[in-house]
């Protein structure tokens, strides 16, 4: 076998047990798509924990996990490789999915309808029962390591109709469907990655209820989990909690003068 | 004979004799443009076995067979071939049509109308009565093996109108139409591939007749065969048949919260 | 001379006299083009003859034919030639334009409309009498060998304002109208091609007659004479004539469900 | 100096006089300007005699003629040049424009409102009283040979608003506005370049005028009088002047089928 | 570690303490989200001195800072890296953000929005508490250095809604609003910067919020305190203040000719 | 220091005095700009000096002046530089603007709005007090050299909204509108140019009024000066006036049978 092909799995291995707060039956489904090797959908907004959910995952099952950020511009290329030139020859340099497929990783492809229609459509043969990748360049099949295992994400909410999933695409994937976590869990999440006050949080969570309740009226996504934390960590180091607001939630959600004047108002009822 | 051009077309055969249940007189129409060497378009929609019928006409001639995914963005080269550099040399390599064109395979263009013009235009010599590739960039004419066989495919239901074939390549090729298996042959397909009981797989097959009677009505397209085994896959794991159901069907196939809504009460009254 | 200019003619070479039935005069206009340097233009709806009459042309002249399938992506480059690495060295290779202006070829441009500008610009000084190819990136002027013929033609029926030919590209070739043969001669060539009966042949060449006559009200195009082959070919075969239609001819040229059905009720007649 | 510099201009002399018949001042102009060095623009619908008239141009002044025939896809690289790796290392090859510049050719850009913008642009220090090509890839300032002179031609009849020229590309040329030559002259032209009877070739020439009055009404051009010689050239040959006209004339201008029996009924009454 | 890795830190640091006047606590915030490793976002104006902060925190922090001008042709190769070719053999490269992640420096995206979806995607797993680039052309995950910062500026002012930033980018940052600073420390910056006159510099003040006044009214942007500077420099030069208030501010703002107008009447009313 | 970066600085200088007529205090505010780093927009109509002022201001100076014209092709690597390969290495050839940043040349990018978003970006830390070249590609931060000077042009006339500068461009340069010359001066240098009588060169001016009048009315633009110079250049060689005229003005600024009969009548009326 080509030394190219070796990767360190070492680095792509998660060590550390995520903290990840299950919603609903999420770990199971994923477990038994895992073992019927049925590739695997997680819809949901921005934030909202499907990343963390993946490293948890591949933690809990003890598989490295190769993650790639899809976008306009990702070729097949770069999903599957390359031959590059050395010393006056040609090598071949796999993708991060060619290695995910040789090496029985899972590799999570994050919000998959940014992706070309090639990227989408070079899956296909890995999502039905005959499990190859034809890596056309090199003129060979490969078939993927038992333990390969294909999830992808996005977010239904901001999608166009241009960039919908083809349906010979879809029908290949169980979804699983994401959302915030309840308000109770999601302020214990602030909690653990802040440690601010327990109180403090829930007060961040309802202004995030606050700014969900306003998406489609000025607001295209509320805000994330991410963004308390962020917040929460601010008014830790000793900021005031009406200020660090204003920069971690409100102007960072929107730009519209009028919108942010009434998130400053909702801050301002909140702390 | 150049290296390069001889393929181990073992991983290319079909070895083991695929599940398929015939629908119509398909397999002999098939076997009667084998043999008058007509090439053969299949049409139908996602999921409802053409690619399995592939495998099964492969198998059954003993003839490899070399699947392309079409997509946006392949090219005439991608499916010819195209120089390399190697050891300071530039060396030919074959692309899978080539292959096929030389060793005699079965070549099947999965959902041709995806690719660009100059991928359908290519395959015009081979598709009448001179059987030719022609090679531009080896300034060589190509004769078809004559084992060699061409098939396409495509689903009319949901091309627009700029992804039409052009007529002069349609011209070129008799057509199978295919749509999902009748309701007996669907759920012994269901039950043979997941073990579910046949009960079950004819509720599920009952399911999925209702998301078909939603296209044009919120749906793109209802759900397929494969959705149909996933969905089984999970209840035979112990998953509760409703909740499956919701994952490996209502949530795959739409993300419209109000035909998630219709299609979730479906699944309430069928399970 | 360099030795990638010398190809090896015989395989452009029609060595069997091809089967062609002659409409009008367009034999007796070609030969006097031919003799006079002036390019033709061939104008007519697809599979109604036009490259057998080509291979018949190139057959009788005894000159070899070297055709090219225009498309969308079709350059300059793919047409004239480009540069190849070739051990540390760039080596130039001529494309098919230029190989057949070298050899005294006769050169077919198959849908040229479908052609980008720049390949049918680049044939603008072949056309009038400088009768040379700028090879801009040789730095040489390649006049035409005495033999060198060009030829193009494409579909009037399907195209559009946009893919239209430059009047100044027009205006350098006269133009031959073709299409669909005579009744009489279209049984005979189906006959001939298929060894079907000859009342057969003469049902299959009324069903198309009903299909064209469609053309413009749901129909793109109505079933070519190589359709009407292929269905043949079937009937030979022991098909049943209605069935073998409607994969050959009905299900061949079109997805829309009612215009299907017309064509099945039409076959239904006529079978 | 460099060899890849060194162009054999012998192929780009006009060796003998061009048949060319004055319409009016033209040669005057054109040779005063070439005296002040000032660019010269060519005006005029297709095939009414601007390549002849640059053709003679280059004869009388015994000066080579580098012709470019412009297209949408001609980048500055096309024109000005660009490396080649010969041996493992870059050369540099001359594109036609700089080979004209270094050489004292007569530069002709033909249809230059086909070229793209950087085409256009690249022009211009050699059209005002600087008169260098910056070779941007060599960091070199090209002066122009006192003998190089640049014209260009365009058809202002079917130019769309998005094609025109640049003013700042305009206003570095003075201009000279061609038409069909005078009915007497073109007769003149097509019966020396066709030997068919003067008698024949006044008919011929009326027709012309018959499908010129026709543009704007079915037609985006009437007949140039190349068109004229190519029909002229098949009636000498022997074929019915009406027939002649039918290929060469009607079905060569016009796809629309009312147009054509617009021109049939024109061709009848002049034959 | 691969030679090409090691950067001259040294070019990167800002040696001399720029002069910054801060207008509001923007300095605590920047200062706690370093300490937090949250991701900034600086929102505002042209020319009001986002830049300039930018210098100031990386001075009195001591970490070098990587500015890169974004723009809609700035691939992920820019930023991350490519392959060159030196000695025969392929050389990796690291682009200025891989050079950041490396070596702790901060990285400085000025005009994100201006850039491409790939660039803005890349960003990602750098600005959660994964805090790693995917190097996929390396095939390596590279953690950022514990002194990597990030952040990034645009002007919301003049962004059209397709280049808004995505939510799922713009919930990885908290933000800081910039505004021109207040009427006496604009002043007091002008003075600094060219020496005028106090008094000269609040008329330029003066002059510029009549300008910012005007924003929506035919100015798209009003004048930037940049532009005071130059003006006041050129006054300081001797020139007459209303002819460097029309060159420098009036004509650099806009094209209008009755804004101009406008413009040089509120000159002709300060100076 | 690399042997690439080293110009041939001679070509670059102007060495003798241009003849340039200024028309009010442009001369002064460059000179300011220059001594305080200061860049400098030149703005006005096609043909009315702005070249020619940097010829002088080059030559008076005794600075180097390196011209760009912009395109929309123009990439930045054109300006900047980019890697060549030579004897199996790479060696890195610097573009115009980093010739002249490296060796204080007064660079001066013509018509800048037709450039690419990139290249007006790529000069943003050069405009202000930063004074660097970022060359990404050689990881290098080159500072300018203090004798480097950036001015670049446009014609606010004919530009689209489209086409329009970013004000994050504009607000870093001063401005200085030109126009075209009075009447006395533009007559004046038209004689000193062609060394036709005065007489006649005023009335060439007024010819030039008269269609600098129709512009918005049929005409893009008037008669340039640069027009009048070679009209004038005809005339001097014996050519009729009027006719001279035509060819040279009316012509030459239009394509429009209308606008080209009107500026005949004026024509005639002046001549």
């Amino acid at each position: 076998m080509n030394k190219q092909h070796i990767i360190n799995n070492a680095e792509y291995f998660i060590h550390d047990e995520p903290y990840y707060e299950p919603s609903a039956n999420e770990v199971d489904i994923f477990n038994s798509a895992l073992a019927e090797n049925i590739p695997v959908l997680l819809k949901g907004p921005t934030g909202c924990g499907k990343t963390r959910f993946m490293e948890y995952m591949s933690w809990y099952h003890k598989r490295p996990l190769i993650t790639v950020s899809c976008h306009d511009d990702l070729s097949t290329s770069d999903l599957v490789g390359r031959y590059l030139i050395k010393d006056n020859s040609t090598v071949w340099q796999d993708g991060p999915l060619t290695t995910a497929v040789r090496n029985g990783c899972i590799c999570y492809l994050d919000e998959i309808v940014e992706a070309r229609k090639d990227t989408t459509v070079v899956i296909h043969p890995l999502c039905d029962d005959r499990r190859i990748l034809p890596l056309e360049k090199l003129g060979e099949l490969l078939p993927a390591s038992p333990d390969f295992c294909l999830t992808m994400s996005y977010n239904p909410g901001y999608q166009s109709a241009v960039k919908d999933l083809k349906p010979s695409t879809r029908q290949r994937f169980i979804s699983i469907d994401f959302s915030y976590p309840a308000e109770n869990i999601e302020a214990a999440i602030v909690h653990q990655e802040s440690k601010l006050s327990m109180q403090q949080c829930e007060h961040l969570v309802k202004l995030a209820h606050m700014t969900r309740n306003l998406v489609g009226n000025g607001l295209e996504e509320g805000a994330s989990t991410r963004l308390l934390v962020h917040t929460a960590k601010l008014i830790s180091r000793g900021f005031e909690a009406n200020l660090a607001c204003k920069c971690g939630v409100a102007n960072a959600i929107t730009d519209d003068e009028e919108t942010k004047k009434l998130l400053h108002e909702m801050i301002d009822t909140v702390f």
